[in-house]
């Protein structure tokens, strides 16, 4: 399987709602072998943490890829996330 | 429960040893309350992306933060990790 996780650093004041947009329309998604996908913000448990995780698996990359590359996830990209999210860091593995 | 997503940006030069040096120690840490640990290479599905995660999963904040504070996790902190971690992104977000 292969594990996605996506930290993101959201701007201030971006709201509540606007995650809500972001959360529902990702897991609205319909990406054949995206087998499970977990999301919230972070606990404040540390200094310096980003504001929000994604960690979603997939079957194998061919899965991913499609996520990677599906029309309606680059439409929340471009007009949901990229208002919101100063800085983005990824990194996807095996598991 | 709670889940524990951090990345790593190495720097050019990480032997492969460095890095299993790192995981072993990590994995041999005692910690009541971890659930499952998953890490590895980033696979270069992505431009861009950090170089190495990883995701552990928590039964509870407290145990989280016992992980978080271990003596010995500091040491692979100071020793292990410093040395070969350009930039650290982290985030914890209940599941």
């Amino acid at each position: 399987m292969v594990r996605s996780a996506v930290l993101f650093k959201l701007r201030s004041g971006t709201t509540q709602e606007q995650i809500n947009a972001i959360t529902s329309a990702v897991q609205a998604l319909h990406i054949p072998g995206l087998v499970s996908m977990t999301f919230g913000p972070d606990l404040g448990l540390r200094e310096g943490n980003m504001s929000f995780a994604f960690v979603v698996d997939f079957e194998d990359e061919p899965a991913f890829r499609a996520y990677d590359a599906d029309e309606h996830h680059n439409h929340i990209r471009r007009d949901l996330i990229a208002p919101v999210a100063e800085r983005i860091e990824r990194c996807q593995f095996q598991i």
